[in-house]
């Protein structure tokens, strides 16, 4: 059976990911994201009402016009995990496919939080929860399977998924680390990969997440990060005035630890910002394990009024959970540190930033006067209590052992990004051009 | 009563620390303490055999000849804690004042080991082991008293001498972070921290261990580093070759949670490097809280006897704690690394620096080298699963809280290194040249 | 004679220099300058209309209160050179003082510019052109005079102004590098402050710029800049495309060597932006050695027009040079970036940025933006064709050399800033807290 | 004709260079070069009686064995310059090849040197000299033509052959700077680069020198490096103790330009150490554009009494000119530093790197530490006077545009240091996989 694999969209860049795997006549796109920073660039720009030829040529969507080079037909668009980099781009593209999106429940709902939102393409997929550990047989053949791997990111419910074919198992790494010991969920289902690369014809392909293939060592649990965030939270404990923390709204396990934290120090918590209403939310209402108790507002007038009352009951009875962790000169945290919400700051005042700046000039300017700032009104401030939710160094090493791929596919950064997992898979045995294959986008590699 | 301060070494640099306070005619030293790095940078030199001034001349030891300047008699030489850099002189330097040593009983122990080792001067001061939360009176003024507050650091039994005095306490702040949750002995005594600003006539003068000033946030408890630790181990527990880690020795809790997760894996720990038996053996036989069945070897034969026995019973079972972790050219990890040793490195065997490289170029250089030389035989390198044992801007801004000092002190570094603390100190209301008080070795501050 | 240095601005910070020297009655002012990014922090503010009080506060100009400490009466104010951080607070707090403004043609051409522009307050003081190299005598004792002594920036006829008194002479040191082959104007005397510091009672105190103090070596002269643009510009030679350029609108020198050689390689220099015009118009004006036949267009009207007279006869003839060096995000460079402008960028067009960015992240985020844009336009970059206006530590050390002061205040800088050039008046034999006065905003220092 | 590409060494690092050309029968190998940081990580060890065999094992040499895949006959070893990297491999692997060395007349020179020191092979293959724009045959098919380009290099006599076949040119383009004034011989023959690329075929194939490939903007002439080392050196002029200086030994043209300000400011210079007297040497001896009137001592012994000779007529009179500019353990200067030569620093003297540490931590700390050492004697340091010897991405842009090759081969740097290359060509038009060759040591690309 002939497997091709078309490297559509964030084989040059962290953003935009598109792949489409042929196997035989039938097709399977893993993700359809989008570069959120190719948008921004731009002065007001909203993608909403955008064509997407318009965003192809802004970088910001893939450019799938590679497909119709692939011979034969669409089974099914899978989205391993809900961030925007991997799903941003269905509303734009999935109506041009007659295939059902195959996800994860909660990558699911934010699959339909986003078509939702679209305003200039119709969207009328079928819609197709399935668990990790689940199979989906595609296409008649009877011989191509899809199964989803429960693996560990900054999100819940990030799945990678694996094409079973006659020739091997192609497997998507996208996006994960490996975590024994997550806050939510299953960790990492090693055993499930250690299989799979020892079953039948062990791996055909292993397509990587390079994100930091250029970081050494191993990506810690997330239990680690909490750790870290209890012991910055719990040495709170008795300071009698504001706490406010940031961090990234997709990512639950964190929230909830915010929360527990917060109320182990005597703190009612809040989740504020469009973001974090909108992915707590969906979290809440899906019934993960998530504190259901918690509000949530989203609209910039409750916000408000919901910084008023915590002013007017105390604020050293609240820990405010808020959107601005990268300094985003709209979201609230930046609001806040320029005086523009009730919430007023006082010396002494802590706060958290439960994330990382991501490291692009422009991000670093943004929270560089985010920081000085909420400085200026007194706040103290905690940064990078924080993990990656990427693989290292070590984690590609422990994956290549595990699967044994005969073929690898570096993806998920730049030829720069991805230059450590070229070295590392060259000490391993593989050979760059032969089965280690650094491609580009909008190219169609012939494994079989 | 006359209170004056004499900086004697460590306030233009990290090491060398020394500190006279005089209360009327007593006086009280703080730490005698050696900057290894002045004498390592020439070749082929042993302290033990030279001579107390030309020491001081390669700025090795504290000069004290400033000692001369303060009218009193020295009643006690305090060191806070065990490392060198607090103690390292003391063998040197200690003969020439009438006075007793005075200090926790693990750094007593260690004091008596530098004293035994030293060839040149004969030390017969007497050694008087007090512990955190006990007080001793100073002199016989019935007025000036010593008091030891429990801190947490990289070393067990560390605390902040306090000496009491008619016009208020004199804290010195040298080393500590703040531990809520230590992995040996008791979290950091902020409750008496904060009554001591509090009572009679509170803080006259505080001294504090600006090594971090520099870096925002706050330090993590070792329980962070710890949970790390436990991550990175336990991630290897289906490894089936070698595992080699390597930490500070003095870092008994480090070294307790290495032999712990060690067994938790399957493997047996052996401490092995003359100075990993050297503080794990004081540990031991102190009963401090630490594995007493460990094997520590210190003879170079010894050890290479030992590693061949690894090497004979399968080195799967074993996990050796070695010295090296700054990739000192004759330490034992790094003669490994070299193929020096009977343990052989293969592909896949693991090296963890639970420790992180001391920002200098030298060590920068030497470290480089041995991660290198251990890459060439096929080692995975886990780095930096370590946390600093010094207080960052968020614990020094929550010392001045606690005490509310009329005085500050910055020490234990460089101008540019403690420049961040007097940022903060005067963001806090203080002055620089008023009652910020920066410094150079060899100064008298006259502060009644 | 009572000789006092009140230090009022710019001693922890670099921008809103003010320093004043009290000998006997008499006072004289040293700079009053604007720091700008205390401005830019926040949106939408402009300063021309604003009461000082409230730049005061928000640490945009000196706060002078500290003045009214000083027993005398100010004589003169003196701008050292024509830069905001030096002169940008006259406008505001210059009225307050019954004293004329003493400085070089350039710079009071440019201070009576920002005199005109200002909305808030009046100013009537008088304004006093006095060359390098000439003295005048400062209020009734007859003992006291003002010489200027030629030293060489960023910015044409800056000079260091020395008090001389019967007490030894007060050389203010800001700003400067030690350049003998400047490009415009004479090298730095560096005979007459060997002088200075022999003569007489040689030099009480010397006020010293830290910007680079951190620097370790030898500030390069601007012929070096000179001649790597040179290079530069004459490898474009065969370029029949478009080449923009842009630098510091105030750095004349910098700006007559761009328009050379524009015009060595046929090209027409056409200066574009409010500052460009601002600056080079004075220049042309006031007859300095600059090409007088260039033309300069500061209006964005006229700029428009302009660039569209430019696109049509062909940007292969002309070399604009513009502002937007830092990315500004108003500035014409940036404009061009966004096509906002009738220039075309072409694919292969050459951009030279002949500045360095200020190493703060909202400039670097700003910059990288420019030039991102810049690039998904075509365009090649050209950065950092620039040699700093400041002295680097071995210029320090040659004006101790040259002076050989009493006494030293660093200035320019916050305190890690100015802390290399501690340690390295420490290795030169001066103490901090005793000759090293290393001090804060608003204190006064007496030395005699 | 077949025409393919054996990249054999080099192409994934920098160093050990080695690429061998098969036209049709004809091969020609250009470069064979040692990696020197291969050797040195390693004690104690000499590669002079070293077996080829063992220095391919350790990655020191090219591992040739792929040559015996190309069908062909050697016709040509053509090392396009002096510098280890490119001639370091001939000694120990081109006797095996019947074919004659063919390069500019120095690096013969430095060949021959080279071959002399060998200890473990043979070596009688015939040396030709060629010179930049001359032509030689290639094998008997009358098709085949070797031609030398002139470039600019940090060595002299620096050029870039190229293989004129009937299916095109193979331009080999390593290793290069874009200078149009260097200080020895002529500018870059871009003109005839131009027309290798408009001729006939054109270009088939483009080796480029990838070292600089992630630096941005136009690496300067040497030239801007002698202005500034100029202005360095004048500034000293009135300084009446010792200056010493240190570069690259085989920089010919910055080792003449020392020579030249040192007796402008009235010093006489003298070249100290192996290195030095070997390059300087073989520079003198052929009679190129070179101070024929200096001293030059290589032997440790000749070079002490040397110095004490300097030391006894005054050092204000000299200007020695040694190795040790990485800080090499064993180099002069790093013997000056550690005080153990007969040359004195004092106070004050001054030690002028005009060479940038090369950016591996090895490095670093030696070089930080003979800083440091020379620092403790008093001495003042000024660095990094010097600019690079490669193409920057401005160079690499203006070769792509001059000779529009069909395909590119990135060369001497790994993965991550080419990268910035493979994006530049691949916004030119060019696309990785397909005209952009990214390959490994080892590989055979078919062109033709």
């Amino acid at each position: 059976m002939d497997i091709e694999i078309a490297t559509i969209g964030g084989y040059e860049e962290v953003g935009r990911q598109m792949t489409a795997v042929r196997a035989g006549d039938d097709i399977v796109i893993f993700d359809m994201g989008l570069n959120l920073s190719k948008v921004l660039i731009h002065d007001n720009i909203q993608t909403e009402g955008m064509h997407s030829l318009d965003l192809i040529d802004m970088g910001a969507i893939p450019d799938d016009r590679v497909m119709s080079d692939l011979e034969g037909d669409v089974k099914a668009i899978v989205p391993t995990h809900g961030h925007l980099d991997h799903i941003g781009a269905i509303s734009k593209l999935g109506h041009r496919y007659d295939a059902p999106v195959v996800a994860t429940p909660f990558t699911c709902e934010l699959v339909e939080e986003e078509v939702d939102d679209e305003q200039k393409f119709g969207f009328d997929n079928e819609i197709i929860r399935m668990e990790a550990g689940e199979t989906m047989s595609i296409g008649d053949s009877g011989q191509v399977e899809l199964e989803f791997v429960n693996v560990t990111h900054s999100i819940i419910q990030a799945i990678n998924p694996v094409l079973h074919t006659p020739e091997g198992a192609v497997v998507y790494g996208l996006d994960k680390r490996m975590d024994h010991t997550p806050v939510i969920g299953d960790p990492i289902d090693m055993d499930r990969f250690r299989e799979i690369g020892r079953e039948g014809d062990g791996v055909l392909c292993y397509i990587e997440d390079c994100t930091n293939a250029n970081k050494k060592g191993r990506t810690p649990s997330e239990n680690v990060a909490r750790e870290h965030l209890r012991d910055t939270l719990y040495s709170m404990e008795d300071y009698d005035g504001g706490i406010v923390a940031t961090t990234f709204a997709s990512h639950i396990a964190r929230v909830k630890s915010l929360i527990e934290f917060a109320r182990d120090i005597g703190r009612e918590p809040i989740l504020l910002g469009r973001s974090m209403e909108k992915y707590s939310g969906t979290a809440k209402r899906m019934g993960v394990d998530f504190p259901s108790d918690v509000d949530m507002i989203g609209y910039r007038r409750s916000i408000d009024q919901t910084l008023e009352r915590i002013m007017n009951d105390g604020k050293e009875n609240f820990l405010p959970v808020v959107t601005g962790h990268q300094g985003e000169p709209r979201a609230l945290l930046t609001r806040m540190a320029r005086g523009e919400t009730p919430y007023q700051l006082d010396d002494g005042d802590k706060v958290i930033f439960s994330a990382r700046v991501i490291p692009e000039p422009t991000n670093e300017g943004q929270r560089y006067q985010s920081e000085k700032l909420l400085g200026m009104q007194g706040a103290r401030v905690y940064s990078d209590i924080h993990v990656s939710g990427h693989l290292c160094q070590e984690g590609h090493y422990e994956m290549l052992d595990a699967l044994q791929p005969q073929h690898i596919i570096p993806a998920h950064q730049n030829l720069k990004g991805l230059s450590g997992y070229v070295d590392l898979a060259s000490n391993q045995g593989y050979t760059l051009g032969r089965d280690i294959h650094v491609t580009t986008n909008g190219n169609i590699i012939q494994l079989v």
